[in-house]
């Protein structure tokens, strides 16, 4: 199954012309996941040929404007375009009544029903769960009340191998047990292995969004062997004061949670625009965790 | 003197990589202004190489989204830039509370203080007036209350010509007269003529922008003359009852206005992302008003 990532803004809290303010769009197993959207989302989403209609969740880590200024654009368009459909935002509460109050003002009212999930940010919590994926919310660490995000596909049922289970004329009672990877015991007694009667297990993957944040060690036990973890790396060591002072965190302070998770892979992102190159990052990082890749604005990856 | 319009937006409500929504950036006499700030505004002063910081004045014609969600965005920048200088916003009074939730909810505060004047739009008012220049906001006809404004050089001092003056001999209590283009009678009952003293008088320029809005032919008197009229003009003919059904105007109904005003040059923009080419806006157009120019984001013209 299908989940992959694409880096809709990749900037700090000062758009660039290269970096837009932070958004991506997640496919994971066809739930259409918009997290956090910047100012030009809605452009970015156009430019990368994302379906707009078909991102049903949005989630918005905090209300610092490089997060969710594009939320009402984003919003206005879809009705536009003539939704029905419905849409759920995970957000502070606070957001609700930002938008309701602008969508006053305008005169105008959407079709589409829109569900507001409000974030606490107090303790991870089951936000989001259906039979193939679970999200999660994750405090971070920063100046206004912040959520991370897990997103977990579920560990999938094994699949059944037609040909080797027809041959062996078991019992159709058999199936529900090879597919959670069980062994079946038949009527005279006799086990038999699952591994014989399906394909080998699709690995359940996990990504972690993690942004804004200062770098908090306790949440590497939630994130531990995640396929992919991106991380907000808004400054390099040379400016540690400034992310001290403004809970951000550094390329090194992101690979050093990406090593201890033991993540696969780290994203870095939310580049501030005093850098002209993201060179010294990359260094910084990989002295610390090889595996590590700076994102660019219509990047997409794999989880 | 200087009196320039930089288009920063000329689509619709539905914005499109071509076009960004509404925005307009106008220096006039050295009066840094900025007329309406849709989504990615401040990518676009930035993309035209404009001074973001020398902006002193923001006129928002009406609260739907494709007019003022760039504005947030906007006056974060300012105030991440270090902003100290005050900045006043010209808007519909819901703008003022709009904007205090929003900063309320981020954290933040901004050290540049923030005047709003809080347009009504019962009538033809003067919003701002110095030694150069007058800004008026004018009623448009729209689904919520909307303002066009009109900017206006006032009739300037004319210029001593020192050389003829200084061989003249005449008394300097006669400059004032001569600067106002008054003849001046001296001590001996003698008058003598302006014209020879001064250099001819410099034409003050004027400057109307109508978005969004229904034709109003009464506004007509208002702009009698005027230098340049920049028009809405969502829609072509082909398209007249969804013009009126949303009080939006067509290229044609627009061109009418500015025959009837006597402008002497037509600016369209407000264009409809339905429409993939302006061609037949502008046959439309040039069939009432010849002087026709349909806009495109980043195109500057001088009034």
């Amino acid at each position: 199954m299908i989940f992959e990532v694409t880096i809709l803004g990749s900037g700090a809290a000062l758009p660039t012309l290269r970096r837009n303010p932070s958004a991506q769009y997640i496919n994971c197993n066809e739930r259409h996941i918009l997290i956090d959207c910047g100012e030009g989302t809605q452009n970015q989403i156009r430019r990368y040929g994302i379906k707009i209609q078909k991102i049903k969740h949005i989630f918005i880590s905090h209300l610092h404007g490089d997060h969710y200024f594009g939320l009402m654009g984003l919003l206005s368009t879809m009705s536009l375009l003539g939704r029905s459909e419905s849409l759920t935002i995970y957000a502070p509460k606070e957001l609700e009544g930002i938008i309701h109050l602008q969508l006053k003002a305008s005169g105008h009212h959407y079709e589409f029903k829109m569900n507001f999930v409000s974030l606490d940010n107090s303790e991870i919590t089951l936000i989001f769960e259906d039979k193939m994926i679970e999200i999660w919310a994750i405090p971070m660490k920063h100046r206004v009340k912040t959520n991370g995000f897990l997103i977990k596909e579920k560990v999938k049922e094994l699949s059944i191998n037609g040909e080797v289970f027809r041959e062996s004329g078991l019992s159709l009672t058999s199936i529900p047990f090879f597919r959670k990877g069980q062994n079946f015991v038949d009527e005279k007694g006799k086990s038999h292995s699952y591994k014989r009667y399906t394909f080998p297990a699709q690995k359940a993957k996990s990504y972690a969004y993690f942004s804004d944040t200062a770098p908090v060690t306790k949440n590497c036990e939630f994130i531990q062997g995640f396929d992919a973890l991106y991380h907000e790396a808004t400054f390099t060591e040379v400016h540690l004061d400034r992310a001290k002072h403004t809970l951000h965190s550094t390329a090194k302070q992101a690979a050093e949670i990406a090593k201890t998770s033991k993540v696969k892979r780290l994203y870095l992102g939310h580049i501030s625009s005093r850098y002209d190159s993201v060179e010294q990052h990359l260094i910084e990082a990989k002295s610390v965790f090889e595996n590590t890749i700076i994102v660019e604005d219509g990047m997409k990856f794999y989880v």
